[in-house]
């Protein structure tokens, strides 16, 4: 991706993370490989996105490496993109984004998701951590997403959202086939 | 900002968030903002924007409550943007992507800025917090901003990149002018 002369001039670190995961939609897309989106059409059908946009957005997260790229199947190939370990530790950054727009963006409209301790059940506090338990910071595999109060968007039919109606772990992939 | 349909239709908190922060360049102001610069010219001297994108930013933040707009001279009328108290809550996801950066997108490359606890000196833990002094997430009025060991930028010149050469407390006004 060729740079603009002023923005390659910030080479400050979040100049170069704003580079990668700044772009429209990208953030949404790790969103969604936390829920346990693995398949092209299932971010396709969760997230509304131009098939270009979708394509060239999995493509730059696979070569910077956040995402890894999996044959799982041969005919017709079918692959699926699965967060790398350097994809996982955007899970504070995404966090904090979520936590920010919960209190701040979605006015008076509540929440489609809660993030909670599987461990524990309760609510993550904002700061992303669980103050039942006393951990700092939650990892990512012990969050279990639960449908929020504001879920029932009547016009989300898509096997993603549908899936995502009943308590699931974040990264374990999400069966929407059945 | 008009919406696209399919991104409208994305209601959860990040999707919004990222409706108004994920605008390329936009967390990059507000990285300043948390600087210290106020000045329509520092912005632009410091951010190498366009001033038409920089002027849109702007507007769009101070809409948003996230920057205040303040008439701080009357002839000629001149403004500043202060950090409101929801645009100083945006610290966590910034510090949490920067943080991300420094770890996995400047390679090689030694970190300009490095960020202290002011209380103690010891530099912020990757989430954010003081391990010397068992603070979980240190706030960004306590925080002393250092040149790093790749600070000396050869091609930074402007004022704000020269004033952030000696130590300086985040959210205290940069001097620029002197």
């Amino acid at each position: 991706m060729a740079l603009k002369k002023g923005y390659a001039m910030q080479d400050c670190s979040l100049a170069r993370t704003l580079e990668l995961v700044g772009e429209r939609w990208t953030m949404l897309v790790i969103r969604d490989a936390f829920y346990g989106v693995r398949r092209y059409s299932d971010f396709l059908a969760h997230l509304d996105i131009p098939r270009a946009v979708l394509s060239g957005r999995l493509r730059t997260l696979t070569e910077a490496g956040v995402l890894d790229k999996r044959r799982y199947a041969d005919s017709p190939p079918r692959d699926e993109y699965v967060l790398t370990d350097k994809g996982r530790q955007l899970w504070p950054a995404l966090y904090a984004l979520l936590s920010w727009g919960e209190a701040h963006a979605l006015g008076s409209q509540p929440a489609r998701r809660i993030y909670a301790h599987a461990a524990c059940g309760r609510r993550l506090s904002p700061g992303g951590g669980c103050e039942e338990c006393g951990v700092g910071a939650v990892p990512p595999e012990d969050i279990e997403l639960h449908p929020g109060p504001g879920a029932d968007h009547p016009d989300r039919q898509d096997p993603v959202s549908r899936a995502l109606l009943t308590p699931h772990r974040l990264l374990v992939p999400l069966e929407t086939s059945v």
